[in-house]
């Protein structure tokens, strides 16, 4: 019983041996991320079309259902980037931005990624992930980045401009363009170029004035908070407001409200898509930190409870006013790198956020939204790496076309038709890969009992007898190959007495192979060969035993290759000497 | 050129050595096949909901298209039970039976199909049709007889009755059931009765009464005919068509009439699937009955030539009268035993049902459809074959699962849902069992090079040194897993100082199972642990090569997993000694 709650509720583990050294750590973690994140939450909001203290409240009951059901130490949970824009995606097609729909209806869908979640988790069904190839992550991280930056620019400029795709966003934009408001440009663009210095050129400016390697980053981390009291002091000051420069405005001063998703059939229907590519993506994005920063403590990541940690989430998301969330990268880094030991940092910085979210939001009623879009697109366009197009093009030609048709569709259609051709190209790709399996035909080595290629190395053949090796496992997709490759073999070489089929490289055979060797074997018995197999592994084995082909084959299975030809050579001069 | 116009055109090759002798024997079975097929085109007609003479059409054209293009020398094409079920399911969502629209709709998707068929052979996309699993096959054949038969119950019965799966069709029919027309019963029964005992009893009784083999065989397929004969016979002397029994009636006496499919983009639009899935199933039966028939002669059969020579056949059917068709196993097996030698036998059968359509349709106005009726459920009964889920059960779980679901789907959903979640579904069980590959761990078999599954056999291992051995190539959907695995193994024992992945299963690794490694040698190496590979195949090499991950490796490649298991223990020995 124990041992069974233990596994459902990690912080039974490690709340144990909890002492002050850890909370000493997980205190000074704490307070750090909590600084990083005020600025970070309410950009996010934004990016997902919603008011910014939904961003505070997503970063606050999240973290502490995570601390108690997850498996990761560092993970840092709250909005992220991309399934933010995932967010803003879904529900730019059912309700208009600023409503009390929308609102609604991202309550809903961080619940239904949050139930999806605790079901894969409780079902053990983690492995639909693996699905979502690497390519089809890195193209679809890449284009989103893409997509949210061209999506800031109106925040940038402040005009309107609408549109879940790149074509559409920047026909909007190139519209709206002539209304332009010159002030907020002018932040906007003072923002983004000092928080893109304070990326790349404040660490180095800090080391060399003396500052440690780990004080520099904390410090750099810090840059988006001074943006945002430099230019909220700027707009308060100069009153910046009147001259149209947007601000983030009225804020409710308050801890999460309790809310209740809105459960309209309808609505459920619309949202199951984004909500399953939403689960799907956070929990790579998510389970690809967690395992990053356990290896480094050589701990371990159960998935499936990260399923659960990460659904849990995601439920207390839905109630307390928020959207859907995830682990995040960065902030888990930072978490981590400033010494977070136990998952109660999240706890820690949860209380943070909650103190934030009631005293500090008065302070940000001047804060311009051009300064939380500059905070987006200088973190996005991080996240944009070409490099994926080089590297899979060298490696692997299908694997370039899951990346190239991702990247595509995404930034010209939308992220789910992205996502979803991005995965169904690349099983299509697999398929089509092993649906036809390199066949080598081999022969002897002299002198040896190996058997090789005989493309590739000079071996001894006997015109009789035909090996074949099949390097992939025979199942449906390539069964009809194996049929054909045969037959063109042998109808072409009337020699022929024996076909040997090695089965080194075959760790499975199905249904509908195994008919298919019946087929071989029945067809190979019409033309007066005989069919043998070699070297089957045992599991292979032991499933052709329980069909009656062993029984009707016309020739042997033998342990080794070497055996196999031998026999059949000599079957073929017992019968020339008759 | 000529090489190039040989591979279109097979008829260039075996057409110039016909002779006398082949013409002999292609003419014979041309006379047999040809007295087979009356009744058979015109009973798959009434199962398409066309009138009869379209199946007559359908029979003649096509045929004449597939000798100029197919390389199968025995194939017989024509209407087939099951394409002519798909046929009417397809057609009953768009129109009425009976109306212009629904024949329209029949050439359209005959039209459809061949262009389908024409375009995948051209492309050589054969290989679509291999995600079609046996388990799938067989358990939609089985399906689809059960509903053929049901379908017809009402001709038997003389009553109306609707519906394209087993619900719909019962239901249908015990409403209508006090409507049943006794005289048609009677006659449907008989039919029925006889029919059965033809195929039964027949062949046998004539054995006994000293007819050969193969006279039996070609006389009990007469049984049809005779049945045709007698109960039209019946019908115009007893006057039974005033008694309510329905019949053929009237059929135009004429050669097949040049016909334009419908292309409203809305009907193209709604067709696209069922003609995708008629084009696919019609090519798997055709392909695995020319694969059997080759077999028994040493000849090849040129899969896309195949898609070719069915797509022109289609393409004829679609402007000469006609319906989908595809090669059919029972006549093209009559054609082989009846002693056809070359694709002309079929051109013989065409000019033979020419014959038949202009000259013997007036003879066929008695023809009561229970007669047809009683042909169709007789011919389709011999499809219906349960042992297919005994077997699957038996050899596979997951096979026996693709074969329900079809079967279940098919009978009470649509045979275009059968078909489609049958495919999904194998697709899915295969993914998911390469998603979780078997990984044993090996230790060295004592006095040997040999390593073994620590599990299976007594093996000499090193605490500080851990081999694991992949039965699966590494792609996307197995990468994750692997990760998992290696940390989960490596976390819980902090001995380890090497891991060496036994390679020698693996075919393939994909640029996820690549970036899967990479990360698995960086955690390893933030471990303190060493990543090896041993027994790596040359394709896989040479593909690794083009990475950068050799560079990285903290480890090294070997040739064999005995050199890695020496080199590991020794480097671990000389750590200890320094």
């Amino acid at each position: 019983m124990t041992q069974h709650l233990k596994r459902y509720l990690p912080i039974l583990s490690w709340g144990r041996t909890y002492d002050r050294q850890k909370f000493n750590g997980d205190l000074v973690a704490a307070v750090i991320v909590t600084i990083m994140l005020i600025p970070q939450s309410l950009a996010y909001a934004l990016l997902a079309g919603l008011p910014p203290e939904a961003g505070l409240y997503a970063s606050i009951a999240p973290i502490i259902l995570y601390t108690i059901f997850g498996t990761s130490r560092a993970l840092a949970v709250g909005p992220v980037a991309v399934v933010s824009l995932m967010t803003a995606a879904a529900l730019g097609n059912i309700a208009e931005q600023g409503t009390m729909g929308y609102a609604a209806a991202a309550l809903l869908l961080a619940g239904l990624s949050g139930v999806m979640l605790l079901a894969m988790g409780l079902l053990r069904l983690g492995f639909i992930a693996n699905f979502l190839s690497h390519p089809v992550i890195a193209g679809f991280i890449l284009a989103s980045g893409l997509i949210i930056a061209a999506s800031q620019l109106k925040h940038i400029l402040g005009i309107d401009a609408e549109g879940h795709n790149l074509l559409d966003l920047a026909s909007s934009l190139i519209a709206h363009l002539p209304e332009t408001n010159l002030v907020t440009a002018i932040i906007g663009a003072l923002a983004t170029a000092f928080l893109f210095w304070v990326r790349k050129g404040l660490k180095p400016a800090l080391l060399r004035l003396g500052v440690s390697e780990g004080g520099a980053n904390v410090i750099s981390k810090a840059g988006p908070v001074l943006v945002v009291v430099l230019t909220t002091l700027a707009v308060w000051a100069l009153g910046l407001a009147d001259q149209g420069v947007k601000i983030v405005g009225a804020v409710p001063q308050s801890l999460p409200p309790l809310t209740l998703p809105d459960f309209s059939l309808d609505l459920v229907g619309q949202l199951l898509l984004p909500a399953f590519l939403i689960s799907i993506i956070g929990f790579v994005e998510s389970i690809s930190v967690a395992q990053t920063l356990a290896a480094k403590k050589r701990e371990r990541i159960d998935p499936d409870q990260e399923l659960i940690g990460l659904g849990a989430a995601n439920v207390a998301a839905s109630v307390t006013g928020g959207f859907p969330v995830t682990g995040g990268f960065s902030r888990s880094v930072v978490n981590f790198d400033a010494g977070a030991e136990t998952p109660a940092a999240g706890a820690y910085t949860a209380i943070g956020l909650a103190i934030a979210a009631v005293a500090l939001t008065p302070l940000i009623y001047f804060l311009p939204k051009a300064t939380l879009a500059a905070t987006i697109i200088v973190a996005v366009l991080s996240l944009v790496d070409f490099s994926i197009l080089k590297r899979s093009w060298q490696y692997s030609k299908a694997d370039f076309a899951a990346v190239l048709a991702t990247i595509l569709l995404t930034l010209f259609v939308s992220v789910e038709a992205g996502v979803s051709a991005g995965v169904t190209l690349s099983i299509l790709l697999h398929l089509y890969k092993s649906s036809r399996p390199h066949i080598a035909e081999v022969g002897l080595v002299p002198g040896t009992e190996h058997f090789r290629n005989i493309l590739r190395h000079e071996v001894e053949t006997d015109p009789r007898v035909v090996t074949l090796r099949v390097d992939e496992s025979l199942y449906f997709a390539n069964a009809r190959f194996l049929e054909d490759s045969i037959q063109n073999r042998v109808a072409a070489d009337p020699d022929i007495r024996h076909v040997i089929l090695q089965c080194s490289a075959i760790n499975e055979i199905d249904l509908s192979a195994l008919e298919s060797l019946e087929a071989i074997n029945n067809r190979l018995d019409e033309m007066n060969v005989k069919l043998h197999l070699s070297e089957v592994k045992g599991p292979v084995m032991d499933r052709l035993q329980r069909s009656h082909f062993l029984d009707e084959l016309t020739g042997r299975v033998f342990l080794t290759q070497f055996e196999a030809a031998q026999v059949a050579r000599e079957s073929c001069n017992d019968t020339q000497a008759r």
